[in-house]
């Protein structure tokens, strides 16, 4: 069979509008967020629903070529670069919100589904999808799912893992899981935990069922103004120390405060600071003006220079626009950012961001800082143009002496962007060899084949250890990606 | 190798009070809390630490025999209980708290360690462990992960899942696997996540960490007195459609109140009642005062006949300990008592409720209902005399009717209390075969032969197909159980 004859079948299944082949419009998928890596792939096939899904799958495995899924392509960590070839599966026609239950608070969608479009189909049910991913307008909730996806409010309300209680999977022979049974926590073994965060490797989610929040009665913002980061980062551990539970906790330094100022996502931020931290508390009314006075009491103890307060929905929007924007500001400064994105604990939040701070001056780069404090997840970002290979090479070693040190004081990898290509090499650091053969075994049990997004989040060889030590996959142990009838080569899809 | 070797080498693993083989002592081991199933197991091994846990499985998987791992065999599905003989792993003298960091509120514990000892240990932090059976005085953190048990506060705050960061595991063939390295959701894929619930399948989970939660600064605990079971579903429903967040919502109806007030529990809950709804809310001092008014005018207008309040911690904890003790109150009833647990969508509270009463009455039983009702999640106990063989069989009769009348409502097997052996035949219902497939190569991954907890959770039926099917695991396809140099066959320990 040929590569045509491939994608004639793949036609027939989805439509013409449904499979994209043409160089020039391929170009948009040939990376995520992580723009440093690149791959180009075979196709883009645009399935509408489960169905097409699980014969556009059980196409592809016949075929034997490598399968790497998509939702928005918004992801840091390049989850969704096609580095081996192969064909792309993406969900941006399956975006219909199926059901919104009031009563059990949840909803069921398609996979494509923007992230704010699920909440605002349920905010007249008083209802809201609480994970909220800077890049919530545009990112998917399958691209969520697969990531684990965090964001400011997850601090009080958890990561998408928490979210998510059934989903409809497609494996890589394009048999159709259907684990959306259950009103709580799944029965049986819990392969819905498993899946959410496994990065495209186990399987196409082709439907999500999520647990809804009640919108709280009240919210109040407040931005804290500091001479210094050091007052910011201390508040944040006195507030937590102190017990009090806000929304949000977010820090932005003095670069990142420039670049959103001098950007269309200005936000008022005082240009003198150098420091804000951002706060949002919710919940009833008299709630939320405890938590608040305490907060700023707290801050004002620590030394913020000024305190500004939001309550309605119109002011909080603007303090807000500037963190969301931060990311796209940063295009003011270079035209790439390099989105690192680690977790430490929370006790060493000073000292960690004193070195990264050295990193970046040794590799003489631009660092700007945005965190979600309260997590003690850092987002150090570094400005580059990837036209510029050197810097490029001084950004990775930069990203790499980051995680390494985070790893060494005990914090982890990623907060919410994900392993992807990007943390890799870390990977081996981060866990014993036991532990990378584990997670290859439960790969193996869902996709022996490896076909599905290979290259990302297990590191080769920790795997292919594995093989040798003899627990091969279930069947053709050891084949190559494209041992199956189309005969294509991993990396060099045919033309 | 005989089994006296067998048990010698066990023996000089853990010491002579770390081994039970004599038949009198082993009497305890024989099922957990569904008393009307048992199994002998060949000897119960009770390690020390993880070293030994991993010697002592290691040393089980030479000689191929079953492993059942157990906490406190508090558990109500079967769970514990070694059906097919081999050896029994118990983590009783594994009760050390190893640490409590109150800045990154996380303990790591022994699996050992009871559910109350856990708090007590991070009391004095401000903090405490939320998930919290009614089984918490002498329930484990290990038996907790294993079955992923709820509570009554598990309606705020979630079942075990929702707090566990990380696990240390001791694998079939007793590799230790570290999964504690995050402060937050794990790097790679979530192994932790499709740990918790698995029900001993997976490995021995030897330490916890644990996510702490800081203890309200305000308590109030009510209880609503009603005249008909029906006001206190629908104050339920009305509580939960005005968006308002309790921490706890428990229904008991008239046959578990007079129960209660015979017993040493007595909770001074009125005798002329048919329903008492028991609610808490905790929080800021505001926020409980505000949610406490807003609900007691909702049971009120719902025809409560009576509405106490309980603020101080020693009313608060008689109130309380009518509910906690309810199912030790039951046995003034019978001398043995099944304890249902479904999950209903809450829409259906009423409906199911009325269908389980019927069934009860058709097959002669006394029916008792306690509700997590915040959750859905009904726990219909059935009084019975084990020694009754007639009654036995209605009362499986019954459970086997109420679940599969929840199944077909929507619901879930089970809400806290795990699939065991009780909830087998059901799972062919709840899942399709390609689902239960998709959980059998799963644990096959981890244990591909099948020696851990054999004969729970996964329906045999299901996993056999999946072998004759062409995928078998990744050695001894096939193996029964005892194929190892220990050559005794599964249910019948050697003797």
């Amino acid at each position: 069979m040929t590569t045509a004859g491939l994608l004639r079948d793949l036609r027939s299944i989805v439509g013409p509008r449904g499979l994209v082949d043409d160089p020039t419009w391929l170009v948009p998928y040939e990376s995520d967020g992580l723009a440093m890596q690149r791959g180009r792939p075979l196709c883009a096939v645009l399935p509408r629903d489960t169905a097409q899904a699980a014969a556009v799958m059980a196409r592809l495995a016949r075929a034997g070529v490598p399968v790497v899924s998509r939702g928005a392509g918004t992801g840091l960590s390049g989850g969704a670069t096609p580095v081996e070839g192969g064909a792309l599966v993406g969900t941006a026609r399956m975006r219909d919100v199926l059901s919104v239950d009031p009563v059990d608070r949840l909803a069921r969608v398609q996979a494509g589904v923007v992230n704010v479009e699920l909440t605002a189909a349920c905010a007249a049910h008083g209802l809201f999808y609480a994970p909220d991913p800077s890049s919530q307008q545009a990112c998917t909730i399958g691209g969520n799912v697969a990531e684990n996806s965090g964001g400011p409010h997850c601090f009080k309300y958890g990561a998408t893992t928490r979210h998510v209680e059934g989903l409809v999977i497609v494996t890589a022979d394009g048999e159709v899981l259907d684990l959306t049974g259950a009103p709580v926590d799944p029965d049986g073994l819990d392969l819905v935990g498993l899946f959410v965060g496994s990065e495209g490797l186990l399987g196409l989610a082709t439907e999500v069922v999520v647990r809804l929040t009640p919108l709280p009665e009240a919210v109040e913002t407040l931005l804290a103004v500091f001479p210094d980061l050091d007052g910011a980062c201390d508040s944040v551990s006195e507030i937590i120390a102190q017990r009090l539970e806000p929304s949000a906790l977010e820090i932005l330094d003095r670069l990142t405060i420039e670049a959103v100022e001098d950007s269309v996502f200005a936000a008022g931020y005082p240009r003198e600071a150098e420091a804000v931290l951002l706060i949002e508390a919710d919940g009833g009314d008299a709630e939320v003006a405890e938590v608040v006075a305490r907060i700023r009491a707290i801050v004002e103890r620590q030394g913020a220079l000024e305190v500004r307060s939001a309550r309605g929905a119109d002011e909080r929007k603007l303090l807000w626009a500037g963190r969301k924007g931060a990311f796209g500001a940063m295009g003011r400064v270079a035209p790439d950012l390099y989105v690192a994105d680690v977790v430490v604990p929370r006790t060493k939040l000073r000292e960690i961001v004193a070195r990264t701070t050295e990193i970046c001056r040794e590799q003489r780069l631009k660092l700007a800082n945005v965190f979600h404090a309260g997590d003690g997840n850092l987002h150090p970002n570094i400005c580059y143009d990837r036209r510029d290979e050197d810097e490029v090479a001084r950004v990775l070693a930069a990203g790499h002496a980051i995680m390494q040190m985070c790893v060494a004081a005990g914090g982890s990898l990623t907060g919410e962007h994900g392993v992807g290509l990007e943390k890799l090499p870390e990977m081996e650091l981060a866990f014993a060899p036991a532990d990378l053969r584990a997670m290859c075994d439960a790969r193996d049990a869902w996709d022996p084949h490896r076909r599905l997004n290979p290259g990302k989040l297990l590191p080769v060889r920790a795997c292919r250890e594995r093989r040798a030590a003899g627990a091969p996959p279930a069947s053709s142990a050891g084949a190559p990606f494209g041992s199956g009838e189309h005969g294509s080569s991993a990396g060099e899809p045919p033309r």
